[in-house]
Formats: structure tokens, sequence, C-alpha cells
């Protein structure tokens, strides 16, 4: 999920997105926000520790207050390093102190704090242990638009992850896949991603024939054959900023129906495109979507929600999903993923990233929706 | 953390380490465990989903109730394929369902429960939400050494990671030190870790210098001279299971002070190891190593604890530490890690995995402790 990545953010951007996070805290209704390593913590302070591990490291925002982050002393020198350490306070501690003793006299007693998804329950544990009188929502429930509006460089960095993913995909249908093996084409998702960029793969799905009637399916040994669908779903990060795209291939000519069924997806993939807006409800994405594939029979085959949100991680918030009301603001990024999942048969599904723009929406992916054969 | 690694395990295996781990919890006065997906799923189940994710997925053990995995309906088939799920209830449940208020129905609402150290924040707060009369504790504070003692064919499985580690050492020493960046001496032990069968590299450290004064220091771009000392501290999985081993070797000839201190460490390494044996403390084995060093003028010099457990992840309990006073029980894994750190200046770390015997431990590391000249 982390890694050290160039981006080209400056400790101003860092002490800027810090400030904003506390002051949305406080609208919010919250003392503070108790930020983990992982996403939360590279986009506000661009510090990434190689892995969360079982000692204690948290950033600690509160309106009016000095940034201060919580590091094991063995991490403090890789921490004070990054790009944002000059915008906050570092507190160390040793093996055999209590870090959340450290961390509680930081805190308001009584105080509601957000805190990031991905903090380790054994750490949320011990700070509820040591602070009995405080209470904690986590940031998705709390404040879950915290990192989705991008700003400018973050929209740069969000197209050339996706012109990278277009131009893997660009590569792979070239390729041979009649004869192989799931796993191999993966594995040239895979190496072709890291060739157009990516520092880091996060999926390389491959579901041929029946595989790809499980929309999670994964890698197989299976064996692709001719008269196959595949669905291909891959993406990962690029420079710190996340790509993710789905196209659905053919192996040799297709039958009327998997045109058809295909036909529909792609139509659906835009519709839900085009209710893209500054001021729809996330649900309208899904909604304009998922009408398209009900009209045409298909709605108990289109079993997840549309899309979801993408930016430092490839998973996050916002979420195009019935029952989400909050509106869509330029800057937002997310998927736009309907498919069709034919039990025991084949699947389709296709996916781009969208932006919100101030009059609709941008695609950041751009190859061909059209059905591609390939060999 | 995880991956779908080839593990010499049966359902038997998982259905025992299920019943194990719920007698464990009710001995705890627990009225069930919640495993999030990590190395605690892995070692209870054989599944690993891809990546652990906003959506739930949850074992929930409880004794006398047979075993249940809620899990989301996308990632239900591959669940179902894993060695682990005839022995458990899949409980799936689809977007827009509150998978809290399923996995609240499987619990006592005023029960105590131990949930893995990872799980995700929001998790829990869902869970404490859905059931406010529940209480949890971080399977590190409840059930700490759940895990923590390896059957015999786990111990096969650590000794051969050991033993691939070992062969990386081996291999390693003959590179080119002088001259070249410490990333690509990095680049050469996390290439070497895979062609030894690690299938996941969790860290390959390289220190020179004044760098390895820094116990944490990861890979940097500072050039190696003739002259340094230079930590290696590598390790990751191979078959599922833990390599970590530390060496400090040198470009050329040491200086009389250099060679003193690796001395101390290598005395301070072999002290530590002196000191596993069956009903020992883990401080005992902190204590041995530290007062090696001690002795010497070093103690302000040794800021990290001794040891920590390794198994299914390459850091965890028990750890060998001041104050950890539980007793040390064969088939145990741990690394023992003294260190010495001189600031601005070297640092020598020397580390073996070791296991509890009947009568005292077994190094599964086995390369000289002798400093290495290295060119």
């Amino acid at each position: 999920m982390t890694g050290r990545t160039p981006a080209p953010f400056t400790v101003d951007d860092y002490r800027a997105r810090m400030g904003r996070a506390a002051l949305a805290a406080a609208d919010a209704g919250l003392a503070g926000l108790l930020v983990a390593p992982g996403p939360d913590l590279v986009w506000l302070t661009g510090y990434a520790p190689p892995a969360a591990t079982e000692r204690l490291t948290a950033l600690v925002l509160a309106p009016g207050r000095d940034p201060v982050l919580v590091v094991p002393a063995l991490e403090a020198p890789d921490a004070a390093l990054s790009t944002g350490a000059p915008a906050l306070t570092l507190r160390d501690w040793t093996d055999g102190k209590d870090p959340y003793a450290l961390t509680a006299e930081l805190l308001t007693p009584d105080g509601r704090f957000g805190v990031s998804d991905n903090a380790w329950a054994m750490h949320l544990l011990g700070l509820q242990k040591a602070l009995p009188g405080t209470s904690y929502a986590s940031l998705t429930d709390a404040l879950p638009m915290l990192r989705a509006v991008k700003d400018a460089a973050e929209l740069d960095l969000m197209a050339a992850a996706g012109a990278a993913a277009d131009a893997t995909f660009e590569d792979i249908r070239k390729v041979r896949f009649a004869g192989r093996r799931e796993s191999e084409v993966a594995a040239d998702l895979a190496r072709l991603l890291r060739e157009h960029g990516h520092e880091q793969v996060d999926f390389t799905i491959v579901a041929s024939g029946p595989n790809g009637a499980n929309p999670h399916h994964e890698i197989g040994d299976r064996v692709i054959g001719h008269g196959d669908m595949v669905v291909l779903d891959f993406g990962g990060l690029k420079d710190g900023y996340g790509s993710d795209t789905s196209r659905t291939v053919h192996v040799g000519e297709p039958t009327e129906e998997e045109r058809r069924v295909h036909d529909i997806v792609r139509e659906a993939q835009q519709a839900g495109f085009a209710a893209v807006r500054p001021g729809a409800a996330c649900q309208d994405v899904d909604r304009a979507a998922r009408a398209v594939i009900e009209d045409a029979g298909h709605g108990p085959h289109f079993i997840h929600r549309t899309g979801h949100g993408i930016g430092v991680t490839t998973h996050e918030p916002p979420y195009m999903i019935e029952g989400e009301e909050r509106e869509l603001v330029p800057g937002m990024c997310f998927s736009v993923e309907p498919g069709i999942y034919l039990p025991g048969r084949f699947g389709v599904r296709i996916e781009d990233i969208v932006t919100v723009t101030e009059d609709g929406g941008r695609r950041l992916n751009d190859t061909t929706r059209e059905m591609v054969i390939v060999d």
C-alpha cells in the first residue's frame, strides 16, 4: 500500500493538507484525527514507513495545534527525512515504553477522534484503554471525502497512471491468449504495468470463460481456449497514484449472445459515465449504469456496485452505490465499471477511471470499449 | 503479508488449529475470536485474500460452535477453494448489506472477544457500534502465544527458510561492495532470496558506515566505501514461513575498535542464544545478551529489544524484551539479534533465528558469526 515514490509535492503541500484535514475534523465535530501508516499518512505527510507493524506510528492532527508524529525511535531517522517532516513535530518512543500513554497526552480525554480505516485494531484498543473517555470513528465514516478531491498536480498523476494502464492494454491485446494459462497472461500484465512506469502492481485479473463469471476471480491455471471471453482488470500505483481499468476481450469471433452482452455492458458503462457531473449523487452513477442492464433483463447478473474512488490507493471512497447520496465534486476520481456475470458461462466488465470536471466527467482511460478480438 | 503459497497442511490441520484456538479463547475468558485477513487467517484456515480491504472478511471462532467465515460475496468463490474451507461455514454478504449486523448475529451480545492485531480499525468500530455490549482485546494481548509454538511440519518450513537465508548470505559475501550503492547490494539480496525460494521479500537492509548506526535504516543511495562496516539484515517468506538474519561485514580490513565492537556483539548474541531453554522467561534472553554489551560499556548503544517471534510473519510475539515474563516453550521460534550503534560512525548487529528445543535452543541460521571481510 505504501512505498517511497517520487511525488511532485512540497512541504507546503503537506502543511496545507494537514491544515485542511484538521479544519475538516473540526467541522465534523471531531477533536482531531489519528492517522496510521498507509495511504492517509502518505497523503498528509509524504512519509511511508516500510510496513504497518505492532510498533505504533500515528500522526495526531487537532485543530489549532501543530501536527505531531508519534514514531518508534528506530524509525525516527527515516521519518525525519520525509518531505512533510519539517511541518510536524516528531515524538519518538523506545521499545519498552508505552506509546499509547505518550499519544494519550496529545488527545482531549473526552474527545471524539477520526482514525484511519486501516489503523490496526490493536492500536485502537490501546488508545481506548489509555483514554476510556475518548471515542472514535473511522475516517471513511467521519471524513469520507478527505482525500477524494484531487488538486491539479494530483490529477496530472492520475492521468499519467491511466495512460500507462492504457498503454498496457494496447500491448496485451497483441499477445497470444489461446493455449496459455491465465497466470501467464497475468504475468504479462504485471510486467507491462511496470514497464509503463508502475512501481506497484495491485491486481492483474485474467478471468477466462466461466471464471469470468466470478467478478473477483484473480488468476488461475486455467488454459485459455479459442472462443473464450476473457475479463482483464488490472492496476496499481504509478508515482504514488492509482490506475484501474477493465476490458473484456474475446479469443476469436464471439457468438451473437456474447456480442449482445458485451454491448449491454458497454452501453451501461457509457450511461454511468454520462451521469457524472458536479452535484449529481454518487448513487446516480450506479442507477444510470444499472438501469441499462436491468432494462436488458440482466439485473440479477450485475452483482456489485458500479464504482469506487481511487487516488493514493486503488480502492477508496467515494463509492458509486445505491444509498450513497453524497454529491460529486470537481476533482473526484473513481471507477465506472458495470458488469454482467453469467454463472458457469462467462462474464463481461468494462471499466474506466473518470474524474469530475466543472461541466461533466472526463475519462482517464481511453482505449476502445468495443470488443477486442485477440488470438 | 499474505499470498497463496504451497503449504503441506491439510483441512485436518486447519480444523485442529481452529479448535485449539477456540479452546484457548475459552481458557482466556473470551467468548470467541474475530480473525481478520492476514497471518492469523492464513494460519487458521489457509485462506489468504489478496488484500485486506474496506469489505469485511472475518473468521468467527467460538468455543463449542462451528467456525464461520464472513466474506464478501465477490470473494466467496475464492474462499471456498482454500484448504481449510471444508472445516468452516461461509456466510457471504453483498455490497449494500451491513456486514457488521451479519457478524453480530454470530457473537454473544455481552461477550469479550479477541481480535486480530491487524484487523482494520474501521471493522472493529463497526462491530463495537453494532453490539455496544461487546468488548475486545487484541490477540497479542489476549492470546499472544496462539501461533508461537510451531509443530513439526512448521519447524521444517522454518528451517528451510533459514537455510535459504543462509545460502543468500553465502552468495552475497562474494559480491562487490566497494563502489556500489547500498540499493544495488539490497537488490542483489532480494534477487538471491527469491532465487533461494522466497516468494516474498520483506526487508533487505544494507546499512553502510554511519547508516549502520540507525538500526532501521533501510536502503539508501550511499556508495559503500573501502573501510566501511555494513550491516546486512534480510528476510521474507519461503513457502509461507519466515526468515530473518543479520550479519555485519567489513569492506577490507577493520580497525581494532571495529573488531572489538563486533566481538562484543558476537559474544552478546551467543549469550542470548545460551539463555534459550524451556522455562526461561523471554526477558532472560534479553538480559543475557544485554549484560555482555553493558559490561563492555556499550549499554546506551543497544537501543532495541533483543528479539521477536517469527512464523507466518517475520515479526510477531513472543518478544525478547525486559518485562516479558512469559516462559519459553519448545517449538517457539524467534530472533536473537543484539546490536551496538555508534551514532555518526557505524553499527554492528548479528542475528539468528532460534527455536526452543526440549533441552535448550537450536539455531536455524548457521553461517559464520565471525566478521566476514568483503571486497
